[in-house]
């Protein structure tokens, strides 16, 4: 199994450094192929400008149909182009970072953001009333899988169903279904770690033990089953989920996932 | 009514460019001070890293507590001092962005890492068995209001109820609760505009006149009703809601609005 993993945490030493080492180290052991993007290494400019399309920027700039062009060229800048090749090359794409304010820290945004270019990640496919291009099952990272491994400092009860700051599935929902799903990547269940701000080393040692078991069993976990969006569960061109589709009660994020 | 104004976009010439212009002319007519931070102009470093705490950054760094020692000491860096005074200043924040892969561009988040620091946005009030600290509905910033103004590529049907991207409300969730009424900003119902590849300058004539109309307005705008943490509508110490307390059916994110 190919696997990449985005990381992004400024020090070596913390928690998300670890659980990161322990990835490489317990899948290579498995005879994995590992390769790894530590964005805080690698200096990783966080930032969309017009520097990334050099001479296929438009003036006035216009991020989506210049970058669609840079990459149509083959003109995106050397760092973008090494990131779209190593998802090419993934079969299993991990990303290791702390929840910051409920999202990625920008660092990780700024990687989706130069990475996911348009005609790469987005404007894949026929765009029509009739069609609204290959996404949300299909694309052209369709049969990748990803799995976030996420550090919360705040306890798990705060991440329930009935939980202050929502559910999880709910706030890793933007992640798991509109940057990972879209461009066709199936999505696993999360592993997530809360109450990060009060572990001890001991806690550690049987948290290393879920993760290694988790990293051992990527390849048979199932993933989220998000529905995809050309296949006859959505009207078009509203992109709206058909009626009676989704089981008695169920709203919100929860309608795109099937059964 | 003092406004700051947080505006996100790589190029002056694009719609968000327009509608930050558009908002500083509005409400400086009106007889508003205005500010505004255009963290591209502004050359806005998006990452958190040890430079952030100078003298206070620990080895291994630990972003939370340093960034608060700092912030205890006054020795957070210029730029990011200059941003909470801002903060303090202002009594309305309006955030001006492209929605990107359903988030704010890296540069924003950015902003809300480095600046959302602990002890100034978090770590505020006692945290112990009773209580966990002062936030969603108190805290620092208590007293303000914000605004998102932000633009969507997409048509309005694809976030609707059953758009496949999920509801606006639901993917603005953990920015309007999560960013901005953790450390007690009141959040105003946000301005979207849909559909924004395709919009002609015509069409822009009258987006300008709802804007303006929303800007003349946002004194007597009603906040979106979220719950208060520490005033009676959560258990202590899960922070689950009370049974109960919800209309019927109400899930997900909608159970920590009121009513």
């Amino acid at each position: 199994m190919k696997t990449l993993i985005v990381y992004a945490h400024p020090e070596p030493k913390s928690l998300n450094g670890s659980l990161k080492d322990l990835a490489v180290s317990t899948l290579e052991s498995a005879g994995h192929e590992v390769r790894v993007s530590d964005l805080y290494a690698m200096n990783w400019k966080a930032v969309v400008d017009a520097a990334d399309y050099g001479p296929d920027a438009s003036s006035p700039l216009q991020v989506a149909r210049d970058s669609g062009r840079a990459f149509d060229a083959g003109r995106l800048t050397p760092d973008v182009l090494a990131e779209q090749e190593k998802l090419l090359w993934a079969e299993t794409v991990i990303f290791q970072f702390p929840l910051w304010w409920y999202s990625m820290p920008a660092i990780l945004k700024g990687w989706v953001d130069r990475v996911f270019t348009f005609h790469f990640a987005y404007g894949v496919g026929e765009h029509s009333d009739t069609k609204y291009g290959e996404r949300f099952g299909e694309g052209t990272l369709a049969g990748r899988k990803a799995l976030l491994s996420v550090t919360a400092g705040g306890p798990e009860s705060h991440y329930t169903a009935r939980g202050i700051n929502g559910p999880i599935d709910d706030l890793l929902f933007p992640i798991h279904h509109g940057i990972l799903y879209y461009p066709g990547i199936e999505v696993l269940p999360p592993f997530v770690l809360y109450g990060t701000d009060r572990m001890t080393d001991e806690d550690y040692l049987d948290v290393a033990k879920v993760w290694e078991q988790r990293l051992l069993t990527l390849e048979s976990t199932e993933p989220i089953p998000f529905r995809r969006q050309n296949f006859g569960d959505y009207e078009i061109p509203s992109l709206h989920l058909k009626e009676g589709l989704e089981p008695a009660g169920r709203t919100g994020f929860g309608l795109h996932l099937r059964g």
